[in-house]
């Protein structure tokens, strides 16, 4: 009845951890909840390489990329970096909040480079940037550790924020290493989790930088988060039940190792790609492949939707194109707690299915 | 290990309620999930009385506080009813987002009235009033059906928000009849379930001024809930396994019959209030008690640290007094699933506790 999910979030979650949710109810003001924040968020630290602060908050991811520009804004522009959908996205954000917004641009499939970056920000001054790490849309991974390194060399006060929506917990994020000010996802995507949670890592820089902001809002405002968050509280009511779940996954993910994690993500990309490189053709640009999700130029013209619907029957999901790649693109999503033996099951259901 | 929680939220949820949460994943674009939400939401419709939207928001109810000042707010102020900690908090918010915000306040322990609201609405032009229905701090439970047909009958164009959180699915609540506008509740209280989603109803109405506005962000506002609304899904990905817990609870809520369930509200806090006359003295005005949430006086000066304690050997917390009123105060809830032998129980314990 409930096909296993391989599309680009939410993803398949593995009944153990869907139980982990059903710990029964402890109250966020006592000790019990404490413990259970405390614990947790090193395991984050120690996912994202920081020793700065890790948020958890109850929300999308998109109430969080709302947050962080808010947040970042003290009259100079954002520069919003956009390749696709989620990035357009977020740019719109910008203009819905009265956010000083503007943006630079490449066509769907391409990458952001720190060479754009550069070019746009020796030209005005600006607040922050914003950098989509993994483009869900196009299957684009752009290349942040690059552009944070000519953020952090040549424009040091231009803050960094960073989408990582569909990726992390699926690639290396060196958040310290890197220099950037603020990176979130949802965990219903890499960590496979149910969704409705948002980790969030946040510098001290853009932590400063938010307290000169005049109208910083309050949900996601890191000052209220900051209230509680050494007692391992939050400022309202957190989402226990999938915070119990994430230590749970986060126990796991530690114990299958982090450079294990990666390199089952990357086996897993360059499996599906050499295999839409053989049956069909890759739509983003080669040299910024997702390790995540792949994007599939639909170069056979086979029916997208009649396709998923076989692959229902036999108990599995992938997405279609994202908007207007509908039926021209389809998306097989490999990521979280996905295996090798998954991907290699998905794609000989779809040889089988397509007759290829 | 873990105790009954009688704290005003998260209060205790049911061994079925957690395991509701554990159905496995699917994708929030899939018709399994608009076949949950448009299943969801007659029953949320049916709960609070009303024809008019319902969302489900991903989020504690604070982050619907908050966009649902940003969505009034067309330039003229709001004005904020104050009478404890999270009227206050609110208005705060108002001031946080740069929302012209005013207030009229009442010591703690007291309710707003229509006088009240009829005098400062007569001096000036507002754009919306809030109105803390449950002041989770004081154990008031302000009039609201009277206060909105004075609204509605003499300032027709002032919206009338609502924060039913700790009393939505514990009272009666005729969101159309009274003429409301906007009504929110977190579903870890009355509801009885784990924290992390937030149930709201906006008013047509409401909908229209919030497309006045020019600024009003984008994860709460109500354009953006509407682009899907039809479809039964929402705009970001929704909390899955919190809706799938609500949609069980529903049935649960609407099996024992709304009536039955705001009269054991009632029957819960009368033999609550009885029993602090008896033994303290209760901090709330006597003309506005909260049918879910008593706050007692400590007149015998007993440690509340001191009783929670020993309640947690046999298995049962309850609630210091909020902020300043801790240990001169402390909180009984009587909501969600607890039942009228679950508060004998309590009561019991406490009495054999402090030797009463």
């Amino acid at each position: 009845m409930y096909p296993k999910l391989f599309i680009p979030g939410p993803t398949h979650v593995r009944k153990e951890i869907l139980e982990a949710q059903a710990v029964p109810m402890i109250g966020h003001r006592t000790p019990e909840y404490s413990k259970l924040q405390l614990e947790v968020t090193p395991k984050l630290q120690q996912l994202l390489y920081t020793q700065q602060r890790v948020y958890l908050y109850a929300s999308s991811s998109t109430g969080v990329m709302e947050g962080s520009i808010r947040q970042a804004s003290t009259g100079k522009p954002i520069l919003f970096t956009v390749c696709g959908a989620f990035s357009q996205r977020w740019y719109e954000i910008g203009l819905q909040n009265g956010v000083p917004s503007e943006k630079i641009e490449v066509p769907w499939g391409q990458a952001i480079t720190p060479e754009m970056v550069d070019e746009a920000l020796s030209r005005k001054e600006y607040d922050a940037i914003t950098i989509t790490m993994n483009e869900t849309s196009t299957g684009v991974m752009n290349p942040v550790q690059e552009i944070a390194a000519l953020v952090r060399e040549k424009y040091p006060d231009v803050l960094i924020l960073v989408d990582a929506v569909s990726c992390m917990a699926g690639v290396k994020i060196e958040f310290d290493a890197w220099g950037l000010d603020v990176c979130f996802a949802g965990v219903q995507k890499c960590f496979a989790l149910p969704p409705g949670l948002t980790v969030c890592a946040v510098s001290d820089r853009a932590r400063e930088r938010a307290k000169q902001v005049k109208y910083p809002g309050h949900y996601f405002a890191y000052a209220q988060m900051d209230k509680r968050y050494e007692k391992g509280q939050t400022p309202a009511t957190p989402a226990i039940s999938l915070i119990q779940a994430l230590n749970k996954q986060m126990d796991d993910i530690l114990a299958e190792g982090l450079e294990n994690r990666w390199r089952r993500h990357q086996e897993m990309a360059a499996i599906v790609q050499d295999w839409a490189r053989k049956y069909f053709a890759l739509y983003a640009d080669e040299r910024y492949l997702s390790p995540t999700v792949t994007n599939i130029t639909n170069t056979r013209g086979i029916s997208v939707e009649g396709l998923n619907q076989e692959l229902r029957k036999r108990g599995a999901i992938i997405s279609n194109g994202y908007g207007d790649l509908k039926e021209k693109c389809f998306r097989i999503a490999h990521m979280g707690d996905l295996t090798v033996e998954d991907i290699h099951w998905l794609l000989e259901q779809i040889n089988d299915i397509l007759g290829l």
